[in-house]
Protein backbone atom coordinates (compact mmCIF):
# COMPACT_ATOMS: atom_id res chain seq x y z
CA UNK A 1 0.00 0.00 0.00
CA UNK A 2 1.49 3.49 -0.78
CA UNK A 3 0.98 7.10 -0.89
CA UNK A 4 -0.67 8.50 -4.00
CA UNK A 5 2.10 8.55 -6.74
CA UNK A 6 0.23 11.32 -8.90
CA UNK A 7 1.69 14.05 -9.57
CA UNK A 8 1.12 17.53 -8.25
CA UNK A 9 0.40 20.58 -10.21
CA UNK A 10 1.98 23.39 -9.02
CA UNK A 11 1.20 27.28 -10.00
CA UNK A 12 3.82 29.33 -9.37
CA UNK A 13 3.23 33.54 -9.42
CA UNK A 14 5.15 36.14 -8.19
CA UNK A 15 6.04 39.70 -8.01
CA UNK A 16 8.22 40.31 -11.43
CA UNK A 17 11.47 40.62 -10.20
CA UNK A 18 10.70 38.32 -7.43
CA UNK A 19 12.70 35.39 -9.11
CA UNK A 20 10.83 32.72 -10.22
CA UNK A 21 12.08 32.18 -13.46
CA UNK A 22 15.72 31.61 -11.90
CA UNK A 23 13.95 29.79 -8.86
CA UNK A 24 12.18 27.23 -11.20
CA UNK A 25 15.09 26.38 -13.41
CA UNK A 26 17.32 25.54 -10.05
CA UNK A 27 14.69 23.25 -8.91
CA UNK A 28 14.70 21.44 -11.95
CA UNK A 29 18.13 21.58 -12.16
CA UNK A 30 18.73 20.17 -8.46
CA UNK A 31 15.93 17.72 -8.18
CA UNK A 32 14.69 14.92 -10.57
CA UNK A 33 10.75 14.62 -10.61
CA UNK A 34 9.62 17.57 -11.98
CA UNK A 35 8.34 19.08 -15.10
CA UNK A 36 7.86 22.43 -16.75
CA UNK A 37 4.37 22.77 -18.39
CA UNK A 38 4.97 23.86 -21.99
CA UNK A 39 2.27 26.49 -23.09
CA UNK A 40 0.25 26.61 -26.58
CA UNK A 41 0.64 29.68 -28.23
CA UNK A 42 -0.43 31.10 -31.69
CA UNK A 43 2.41 33.46 -32.17
CA UNK A 44 5.43 32.88 -34.55
CA UNK A 45 8.25 30.80 -33.63
CA UNK A 46 11.63 32.69 -33.05
CA UNK A 47 14.81 31.14 -34.02
CA UNK A 48 15.71 28.56 -32.51
CA UNK A 49 12.36 27.47 -30.81
CA UNK A 50 11.31 24.18 -31.10
CA UNK A 51 7.42 23.20 -31.66
CA UNK A 52 7.14 21.35 -28.24
CA UNK A 53 10.18 22.61 -26.83
CA UNK A 54 9.23 26.03 -25.79
CA UNK A 55 5.91 26.26 -27.01
CA UNK A 56 3.52 24.03 -28.55
CA UNK A 57 3.05 26.35 -32.10
CA UNK A 58 -0.49 26.53 -33.39
CA UNK A 59 -2.62 28.63 -36.03
CA UNK A 60 -5.20 30.63 -34.39
CA UNK A 61 -8.03 28.65 -35.84
CA UNK A 62 -6.74 25.80 -33.96
CA UNK A 63 -5.92 27.28 -31.02
CA UNK A 64 -9.94 28.49 -30.91
CA UNK A 65 -11.01 24.92 -31.71
CA UNK A 66 -9.36 23.43 -28.52
CA UNK A 67 -10.42 26.59 -26.45
CA UNK A 68 -13.97 25.69 -27.58
CA UNK A 69 -13.21 21.94 -26.92
CA UNK A 70 -12.10 22.67 -23.38
CA UNK A 71 -8.73 21.93 -24.43
CA UNK A 72 -7.12 24.28 -22.23
CA UNK A 73 -6.37 24.67 -17.94
CA UNK A 74 -6.39 28.47 -18.36
CA UNK A 75 -5.41 30.81 -21.83
CA UNK A 76 -5.15 34.40 -22.54
CA UNK A 77 -4.79 36.97 -25.09
CA UNK A 78 -1.36 39.19 -25.10
CA UNK A 79 -1.33 41.74 -28.11
CA UNK A 80 -3.23 39.78 -30.74
CA UNK A 81 -1.72 36.64 -29.67
CA UNK A 82 -3.30 33.39 -27.40
CA UNK A 83 -1.36 31.40 -24.76
CA UNK A 84 -2.45 28.74 -23.19
CA UNK A 85 -1.78 25.74 -21.44
CA UNK A 86 -2.88 22.49 -22.59
CA UNK A 87 -4.66 19.95 -20.49
CA UNK A 88 -4.12 16.93 -22.38
CA UNK A 89 -0.06 17.63 -21.61
CA UNK A 90 0.04 18.37 -18.20
CA UNK A 91 -1.95 15.49 -17.31
CA UNK A 92 -0.26 12.94 -18.90
CA UNK A 93 2.84 14.29 -16.85
CA UNK A 94 0.45 14.38 -13.73
CA UNK A 95 -0.43 10.66 -14.66
CA UNK A 96 3.11 9.51 -14.94
CA UNK A 97 3.99 10.78 -11.13
CA UNK A 98 5.34 13.84 -12.32
CA UNK A 99 5.16 17.54 -10.60
CA UNK A 100 4.69 19.62 -12.97
CA UNK A 101 5.54 23.87 -12.56
CA UNK A 102 3.22 26.11 -14.68
CA UNK A 103 4.18 29.82 -14.12
CA UNK A 104 1.08 32.10 -14.46
CA UNK A 105 -0.08 35.66 -12.99
CA UNK A 106 -2.21 35.46 -10.23
CA UNK A 107 -5.63 35.82 -11.46
CA UNK A 108 -4.94 32.94 -14.16
CA UNK A 109 -3.59 31.00 -11.20
CA UNK A 110 -6.90 31.74 -9.00
CA UNK A 111 -9.01 30.77 -11.87
CA UNK A 112 -6.60 27.02 -12.91
CA UNK A 113 -7.25 26.48 -7.99
CA UNK A 114 -10.95 27.18 -8.91
CA UNK A 115 -11.34 24.59 -11.43
CA UNK A 116 -8.76 22.12 -9.88
CA UNK A 117 -8.88 22.55 -6.34
CA UNK A 118 -6.17 19.78 -6.30
CA UNK A 119 -3.50 22.68 -7.40
CA UNK A 120 -1.18 24.05 -5.87
CA UNK A 121 -0.73 27.73 -5.66
CA UNK A 122 2.85 29.13 -4.30
CA UNK A 123 3.23 32.53 -4.59
CA UNK A 124 6.86 34.28 -4.93
CA UNK A 125 8.11 37.42 -3.38
CA UNK A 126 11.70 39.48 -2.48
CA UNK A 127 12.34 39.87 0.74
CA UNK A 128 10.42 43.52 0.61
CA UNK A 129 9.30 46.35 -1.66
CA UNK A 130 12.58 47.92 -1.63
CA UNK A 131 14.21 44.73 -2.74
CA UNK A 132 12.65 44.47 -6.03
CA UNK A 133 12.68 48.17 -6.71
CA UNK A 134 16.03 47.41 -6.42
CA UNK A 135 15.95 44.52 -8.34
CA UNK A 136 14.24 45.97 -11.54
CA UNK A 137 15.97 48.80 -11.57
CA UNK A 138 19.07 46.12 -11.50
CA UNK A 139 17.94 44.96 -14.50
CA UNK A 140 18.85 47.88 -16.28
CA UNK A 141 16.78 47.65 -18.78
CA UNK A 142 13.40 49.99 -17.54
CA UNK A 143 13.43 53.32 -16.34
CA UNK A 144 12.19 54.98 -13.28
CA UNK A 145 8.57 55.35 -14.72
CA UNK A 146 8.60 51.61 -15.90
CA UNK A 147 9.66 50.39 -13.06
CA UNK A 148 7.31 52.46 -10.86
CA UNK A 149 4.17 51.07 -12.90
CA UNK A 150 5.60 47.73 -12.45
CA UNK A 151 5.44 48.52 -8.46
CA UNK A 152 1.94 49.84 -9.12
CA UNK A 153 0.95 46.76 -11.04
CA UNK A 154 2.43 44.53 -8.01
CA UNK A 155 0.27 46.29 -5.63
CA UNK A 156 -2.82 45.23 -7.45
CA UNK A 157 -1.40 42.16 -7.71
CA UNK A 158 -0.82 41.08 -4.19
CA UNK A 159 -4.73 41.68 -4.21
CA UNK A 160 -5.02 37.95 -4.21
CA UNK A 161 -2.23 36.95 -2.49
CA UNK A 162 -4.04 36.06 0.26
CA UNK A 163 -5.36 32.97 -1.68
CA UNK A 164 -2.70 31.51 -2.38
CA UNK A 165 -1.54 28.26 -0.24
CA UNK A 166 2.12 29.30 0.25
CA UNK A 167 3.94 32.33 0.37
CA UNK A 168 8.14 32.02 -0.66
CA UNK A 169 10.39 34.40 0.49
CA UNK A 170 13.20 34.48 -2.15
CA UNK A 171 15.71 35.91 -0.37
CA UNK A 172 18.82 33.04 -0.76
CA UNK A 173 18.13 31.18 -3.83
CA UNK A 174 19.64 27.98 -2.51
CA UNK A 175 17.27 27.92 0.50
CA UNK A 176 14.18 28.99 -1.46
CA UNK A 177 14.85 26.88 -4.18
CA UNK A 178 15.20 23.73 -0.98
CA UNK A 179 11.70 24.40 0.44
CA UNK A 180 10.19 24.87 -2.83
CA UNK A 181 10.95 21.22 -3.18
CA UNK A 182 10.26 20.44 0.07
CA UNK A 183 6.60 22.12 0.09
CA UNK A 184 5.51 20.60 -3.20
CA UNK A 185 7.20 17.05 -1.74
CA UNK A 186 5.48 17.45 1.68
CA UNK A 187 1.93 18.04 -0.28
CA UNK A 188 1.92 14.29 -1.10
CA UNK A 189 1.74 13.17 2.34
CA UNK A 190 -1.86 15.71 2.71
CA UNK A 191 -4.47 13.57 3.76
CA UNK A 192 -7.09 14.79 0.97
CA UNK A 193 -4.37 13.32 -1.79
CA UNK A 194 -4.63 10.02 0.00
CA UNK A 195 -8.48 9.44 0.54
CA UNK A 196 -8.19 6.22 -1.22
CA UNK A 197 -5.21 4.79 0.85
CA UNK A 198 -7.22 5.61 4.36
CA UNK A 199 -10.38 4.06 3.12
CA UNK A 200 -8.06 0.63 2.22
CA UNK A 201 -5.84 0.69 5.52
CA UNK A 202 -9.73 1.12 7.16
CA UNK A 203 -10.99 -1.98 4.97
CA UNK A 204 -7.51 -3.99 5.93
CA UNK A 205 -8.22 -3.11 9.75
CA UNK A 206 -11.86 -4.01 9.38
CA UNK A 207 -11.12 -7.54 8.44
CA UNK A 208 -8.79 -8.29 11.27
CA UNK A 209 -11.32 -6.94 14.24
CA UNK A 210 -13.94 -8.96 12.56
CA UNK A 211 -11.66 -11.81 12.76
CA UNK A 212 -11.67 -13.09 9.48
CA UNK B 1 10.73 41.26 6.48
CA UNK B 2 10.40 37.41 7.89
CA UNK B 3 8.11 34.42 7.66
CA UNK B 4 6.05 34.63 10.87
CA UNK B 5 8.63 33.33 13.52
CA UNK B 6 6.26 31.22 15.98
CA UNK B 7 6.28 27.68 16.54
CA UNK B 8 3.86 24.99 15.07
CA UNK B 9 1.97 23.19 17.45
CA UNK B 10 2.27 19.90 15.72
CA UNK B 11 -0.33 16.48 17.35
CA UNK B 12 0.85 13.74 16.65
CA UNK B 13 -1.54 10.49 16.61
CA UNK B 14 -1.42 7.41 14.85
CA UNK B 15 -2.07 3.10 15.66
CA UNK B 16 -0.08 1.84 18.74
CA UNK B 17 2.45 -0.58 17.00
CA UNK B 18 3.04 2.67 14.53
CA UNK B 19 5.94 3.57 15.94
CA UNK B 20 5.00 7.00 16.86
CA UNK B 21 7.19 7.42 19.87
CA UNK B 22 11.17 6.45 17.92
CA UNK B 23 9.86 8.77 15.01
CA UNK B 24 9.41 11.40 17.63
CA UNK B 25 12.62 10.60 19.48
CA UNK B 26 14.66 10.53 16.29
CA UNK B 27 13.08 13.94 14.79
CA UNK B 28 14.24 15.91 18.27
CA UNK B 29 17.97 14.27 17.83
CA UNK B 30 18.48 14.87 14.15
CA UNK B 31 16.83 18.02 14.01
CA UNK B 32 17.15 21.31 16.24
CA UNK B 33 14.03 23.67 17.21
CA UNK B 34 11.83 21.07 18.31
CA UNK B 35 9.96 20.56 21.65
CA UNK B 36 7.95 17.54 22.83
CA UNK B 37 5.22 19.05 25.18
CA UNK B 38 5.29 17.77 29.04
CA UNK B 39 2.02 16.66 30.42
CA UNK B 40 0.83 17.78 33.78
CA UNK B 41 -0.54 15.16 35.77
CA UNK B 42 -2.07 13.56 39.37
CA UNK B 43 -0.34 9.91 39.04
CA UNK B 44 2.63 9.71 41.71
CA UNK B 45 5.94 10.13 40.39
CA UNK B 46 7.95 6.92 39.38
CA UNK B 47 11.40 6.03 40.53
CA UNK B 48 14.01 8.57 38.12
CA UNK B 49 10.72 10.88 37.00
CA UNK B 50 11.99 14.44 37.61
CA UNK B 51 9.25 17.07 37.84
CA UNK B 52 8.96 19.16 35.16
CA UNK B 53 10.82 16.60 32.90
CA UNK B 54 8.74 13.48 32.17
CA UNK B 55 5.65 15.06 33.66
CA UNK B 56 4.56 18.42 35.71
CA UNK B 57 3.54 16.31 38.84
CA UNK B 58 0.30 17.56 39.90
CA UNK B 59 -2.43 17.47 43.20
CA UNK B 60 -5.56 16.66 42.01
CA UNK B 61 -6.83 19.63 43.49
CA UNK B 62 -4.27 21.75 41.63
CA UNK B 63 -5.42 20.19 38.76
CA UNK B 64 -8.78 20.56 38.47
CA UNK B 65 -8.38 24.06 39.58
CA UNK B 66 -6.27 24.41 36.35
CA UNK B 67 -8.81 22.67 34.54
CA UNK B 68 -11.25 25.02 35.80
CA UNK B 69 -9.41 28.37 34.74
CA UNK B 70 -8.95 27.04 31.10
CA UNK B 71 -5.34 26.04 31.56
CA UNK B 72 -5.39 23.45 29.82
CA UNK B 73 -5.27 22.31 25.89
CA UNK B 74 -6.37 18.81 26.29
CA UNK B 75 -6.76 16.80 29.22
CA UNK B 76 -8.50 13.35 30.29
CA UNK B 77 -8.77 10.92 32.52
CA UNK B 78 -6.92 7.51 32.77
CA UNK B 79 -7.92 4.84 35.98
CA UNK B 80 -8.24 7.54 37.95
CA UNK B 81 -5.15 9.96 37.36
CA UNK B 82 -5.48 13.02 35.00
CA UNK B 83 -3.24 13.44 32.16
CA UNK B 84 -3.25 17.35 30.40
CA UNK B 85 -1.20 19.60 28.56
CA UNK B 86 -0.65 22.95 29.59
CA UNK B 87 -1.15 25.65 27.57
CA UNK B 88 1.73 28.05 29.33
CA UNK B 89 4.26 26.12 28.66
CA UNK B 90 3.56 25.17 25.43
CA UNK B 91 2.43 28.90 24.08
CA UNK B 92 6.12 30.44 25.97
CA UNK B 93 7.98 26.93 23.54
CA UNK B 94 5.49 28.58 20.45
CA UNK B 95 6.47 32.15 21.31
CA UNK B 96 10.30 31.25 21.17
CA UNK B 97 9.98 30.00 17.60
CA UNK B 98 10.13 26.33 18.45
CA UNK B 99 7.83 24.08 17.22
CA UNK B 100 6.11 22.20 19.71
CA UNK B 101 5.50 18.13 19.49
CA UNK B 102 2.32 16.78 21.05
CA UNK B 103 1.71 12.83 20.92
CA UNK B 104 -2.65 12.46 21.79
CA UNK B 105 -5.09 10.19 20.49
CA UNK B 106 -7.74 10.82 17.88
CA UNK B 107 -10.55 12.31 19.50
CA UNK B 108 -8.35 15.10 21.78
CA UNK B 109 -6.12 15.57 18.71
CA UNK B 110 -9.55 17.03 16.65
CA UNK B 111 -10.83 18.51 19.92
CA UNK B 112 -7.07 20.43 19.82
CA UNK B 113 -7.72 21.48 16.19
CA UNK B 114 -11.20 22.92 16.88
CA UNK B 115 -9.41 25.17 19.73
CA UNK B 116 -6.74 26.02 18.06
CA UNK B 117 -7.30 26.08 13.86
CA UNK B 118 -3.38 26.60 13.63
CA UNK B 119 -2.73 23.24 15.26
CA UNK B 120 -1.47 20.59 12.80
CA UNK B 121 -2.41 17.30 12.60
CA UNK B 122 -0.17 14.19 11.23
CA UNK B 123 -1.50 10.85 11.27
CA UNK B 124 1.16 8.04 11.20
CA UNK B 125 0.34 4.62 10.13
CA UNK B 126 1.99 1.48 8.78
CA UNK B 127 2.34 0.83 5.25
CA UNK B 128 -0.65 -1.83 5.74
CA UNK B 129 -2.71 -3.09 8.59
CA UNK B 130 -0.57 -6.80 8.42
CA UNK B 131 2.48 -4.97 9.26
CA UNK B 132 0.40 -3.61 11.91
CA UNK B 133 -0.54 -6.63 13.60
CA UNK B 134 3.45 -7.84 13.09
CA UNK B 135 4.60 -5.37 15.26
CA UNK B 136 1.86 -5.57 17.74
CA UNK B 137 3.11 -9.60 17.97
CA UNK B 138 7.10 -8.39 17.44
CA UNK B 139 6.75 -6.90 21.06
CA UNK B 140 6.43 -9.95 22.30
CA UNK B 141 4.34 -8.92 25.20
CA UNK B 142 0.45 -9.09 24.36
CA UNK B 143 -1.47 -12.18 23.47
CA UNK B 144 -3.63 -12.97 20.41
CA UNK B 145 -6.91 -11.83 21.70
CA UNK B 146 -4.76 -8.34 22.90
CA UNK B 147 -3.78 -7.66 19.38
CA UNK B 148 -6.80 -8.42 18.34
CA UNK B 149 -8.75 -5.81 20.59
CA UNK B 150 -6.07 -2.97 19.63
CA UNK B 151 -6.72 -3.91 16.06
CA UNK B 152 -10.59 -3.18 16.39
CA UNK B 153 -9.48 -0.16 18.49
CA UNK B 154 -7.57 0.47 15.42
CA UNK B 155 -10.55 0.43 13.21
CA UNK B 156 -12.60 2.89 15.40
CA UNK B 157 -9.98 5.35 15.51
CA UNK B 158 -9.07 5.18 12.00
CA UNK B 159 -12.82 7.13 11.73
CA UNK B 160 -11.46 10.90 12.21
CA UNK B 161 -8.50 10.32 9.96
CA UNK B 162 -9.76 12.17 7.40
CA UNK B 163 -9.74 15.20 9.24
CA UNK B 164 -5.47 14.76 10.15
CA UNK B 165 -3.47 17.56 7.57
CA UNK B 166 -1.13 14.95 6.83
CA UNK B 167 -0.69 11.08 6.70
CA UNK B 168 3.01 9.77 7.69
CA UNK B 169 3.70 6.14 6.34
CA UNK B 170 5.79 4.83 8.49
CA UNK B 171 7.97 2.09 6.45
CA UNK B 172 11.40 3.45 6.66
CA UNK B 173 12.25 5.07 9.82
CA UNK B 174 14.57 7.70 8.62
CA UNK B 175 13.14 8.76 5.33
CA UNK B 176 9.89 8.89 7.68
CA UNK B 177 11.62 11.19 10.06
CA UNK B 178 12.70 13.37 7.08
CA UNK B 179 9.39 13.87 5.89
CA UNK B 180 7.90 14.69 9.20
CA UNK B 181 10.30 17.70 9.04
CA UNK B 182 9.98 18.96 5.73
CA UNK B 183 6.13 18.38 6.46
CA UNK B 184 6.30 20.75 9.43
CA UNK B 185 8.72 23.66 8.02
CA UNK B 186 6.85 23.53 4.85
CA UNK B 187 3.73 24.83 7.44
CA UNK B 188 5.77 27.82 8.30
CA UNK B 189 5.33 28.84 4.89
CA UNK B 190 1.45 28.67 4.74
CA UNK B 191 -0.03 31.93 3.67
CA UNK B 192 -2.53 31.63 6.24
CA UNK B 193 0.71 31.46 8.74
CA UNK B 194 1.98 34.56 7.05
CA UNK B 195 -1.32 37.77 6.60
CA UNK B 196 1.11 39.86 8.52
CA UNK B 197 4.04 39.73 6.55
CA UNK B 198 1.38 39.81 3.50
CA UNK B 199 0.17 43.23 4.74
CA UNK B 200 3.49 44.59 4.89
CA UNK B 201 4.35 43.60 1.62
CA UNK B 202 1.00 45.72 0.54
CA UNK B 203 1.70 48.72 2.76
CA UNK B 204 5.13 49.00 1.20
CA UNK B 205 4.19 48.64 -2.47
CA UNK B 206 0.74 50.94 -1.75
CA UNK B 207 3.62 53.52 -0.98
CA UNK B 208 5.68 53.11 -3.93
CA UNK B 209 3.14 53.30 -6.36
CA UNK B 210 1.73 56.42 -4.70
CA UNK B 211 5.09 57.62 -5.22
CA UNK B 212 6.04 58.73 -1.72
Amino acid sequence: MEMNKKGILTVVSGFSGAGKGTLMKELLKKYDGYMLSISATTRKPREGEVDGREYFFKQTEEFEKMIQDGQFIEYANYVGNYYGTPKAYVDEQLAKGKDVILEIEIQGALKVKERFPDTLLLFVTPPAADELERRLAGRGTEDEKTIRNRLCRAYEEAEGVEEYDYLLINDKLEECVDMMHNIIQSEHYRTSRNIELIKNIREELKCFSEGE
